[in-house]
């Protein structure tokens, strides 16, 4: 079997330095599994804007269309938009998948332990916006096929979890819209077998805070996923421990949750976790179920250990965690 | 001076218990501070749609147009689309002003003392949706005109506190709708002598969990503003106890931010504080700043005195706990 094509981008900011951190894990994951990930390194972001004139150099989105299997991404600056919201367009990646939990040794406000299952390419996301003098529009899309697809999915996760699906939308008030999704993803997971209930998006906010644990795997569409993922990371303890995946039918794309953090770029202070975990959900994907698994144990191995960044209240570096979380998994 | 027209609407589930509750504060504040609010009632929400056959009867959205300075709205159960979003844009109400903070005996997540200024009559809320076979769709709408009323708000707000004012919004990706709001937002706020950040709605929810404290005034879109209320109220301490009041150049309609709660309607233990507290705001609109004030004070005494209904803790009935609040008044 050819080794799977994994494409780097390094990204912005802390990018570099917990990608490096993030390589050094894969490399000794390979090492005790004995498999092979063929890689190549790509730019975007805002130093890729500066250097080439645009935040997604041609070269880096014909290699992740035509090359790749699976594209590990840092952060992203300023041009975030410009590089993430095109590439998963591009790729197809329709499926956002953003677990969020409690890990050992990290303060939550509450248990948490979720899957947030966010609809990637429709939405006000899909980049459809006109103006007229004095005003300003924004389309939301939503389409049955897209709902379908995303809704197959999730059903996919809560099977292999407890089985319940909540559906996150607001359609009491965006009736046609909204209700939409909520009809068809209903529909869909209950011919699945999933059971099924529902919240509008400002009571899931809500409980989200109230009372985490009620979740197993939320539904939802695009913006909502957005500001709700970013809500269940810093209530299981921190965004910088939030991987995801994004996952279409041909690709796929991992990358942290975080954005760049530019104020503590370049120290070597830089929290990877959020990054070897996404890296964790590539190895998943690509049929390393086991290396995966390990990976994620060794993470929170080091983590119940006390084995921790500055932002976590430990005294490492970078690559001084992830040469921990190496010991762990080497041990595992 | 004719007394101030007050229109009261119960609603649904603890309405008619809170709003009672809620009355008699009104009462003793009239009393105590020699002043008089003519004060009629009328109906609207699920009960009203099962007895008329519309959630909001012409009558009292006749009474509410024509002949009310203000309206003082209970929770409203599944119809309160029908009902508070079509009240909203009949009396042009187009500030919907949410103060979260923490109180006295009540625990919060973390200390926060904000005001949330949501635009209230436009984005996916303006009511243009349609769907073709296969999809549906729904307008998100930003006008100038709009956005520059609800940032004067923003900035009165602002100057009567911090003189802080952070507008949230996600113009990263949507560049024309968002980067709309957020420009003309911007451009008012500094015209007024305001010192203002941004942070996009994402990120804004994170914080709101992990350093709500860095808040102040918070200027938002329609829906940001749904979902970051709910969740600004939870990180307070609870729904219960977040009032709001709903503010156009002519009317205005003050409403508790939480629901109906019908599993606890009837029991007589629901807690009326944030139906209390948004009556407060309404005597502050019509004038009564000292009554107001008092009112507040005597919520926050009762509370920092564990007087208290069972859902934080306490073993005060509805009225009991109105009692309390009305010594403290008194006594003031
Ligand atoms: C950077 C931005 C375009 C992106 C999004 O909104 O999807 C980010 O916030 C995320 O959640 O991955
Ligand atoms: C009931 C609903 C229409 C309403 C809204 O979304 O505005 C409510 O959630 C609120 O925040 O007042």
């Amino acid at each position: 079997m050819a080794a799977p094509r994994v494409l780097v981008i390094p990204g912005d900011g802390i990018g570099p330095e917990i990608v490096e951190a993030t390589m050094f894990i894969l490399e000794k994951a390979m090492d005790l599994y004995g498999f092979d990930l063929e890689i190549r390194y790509a730019e975007a972001g805002d130093i890729a804007a500066r250097e080439y004139g645009e935040p997604l150099p041609h070269e880096t989105l014909e290699l992740a269309r035509n090359w790749a299997d699976a594209v590990l991404k840092g952060p992203v600056g300023e041009t975030a938009r410009d590089v993430v919201v095109v590439l998963r367009r591009e790729l197809g990646v329709y499926a956002n998948i953003r677990p969020a939990r409690s890990l050992p040794g990290v303060e939550s406000v509450k248990p948490i332990d979720l899957v947030i299952v966010r609809e990637n390419l429709e939405d006000v996301y899909a980049g459809i916006e006109f103006s007229v003098p004095g005003a300003a529009f924004a389309v939301k899309v939503v389409t049955e096929a897209g709902t379908r697809r995303i809704a197959r999915v999730a059903a996919r996760y809560a099977s292999s979890r407890t089985g319940r699906v909540t559906i996150v939308h607001k359609a009491n008030v965006l009736r046609v819209a909204d209700g939409l999704f909520r009809d068809v993803a209903r529909r869909v997971l209950e011919e699945e077998g999933i059971s099924v209930d529902e919240m509008y998006v400002d009571a899931a906010a809500m409980e989200m805070v109230r009372n985490p644990a009620r979740f197993d795997v939320v539904l939802t569409m695009n913006q909502y996923g957005d500001i709700l993922s970013d809500l269940a990371a810093q209530v299981a303890g921190s965004l910088g421990l939030a991987p995801s995946a994004n996952i279409g039918d041909e690709k796929a794309l991992f990358e942290p949750v975080h954005g760049a953090a530019w104020d503590i770029a370049g120290k070597g202070v830089a929290n990877p976790t959020a990054m070897i975990l996404s890296a964790a959900m590539m190895l998943d994907y690509l049929g390393y179920h086991e290396a995966a698994h390990s990976v994620e144990t060794a993470v929170e191995q080091a983590l119940a250990a006390g084995l921790a960044t500055p932002d976590l209240g430990g005294n490492l570096s970078t690559m001084e965690y992830a040469q921990a979380v190496a010991r762990f998994l080497a041990a595992g």
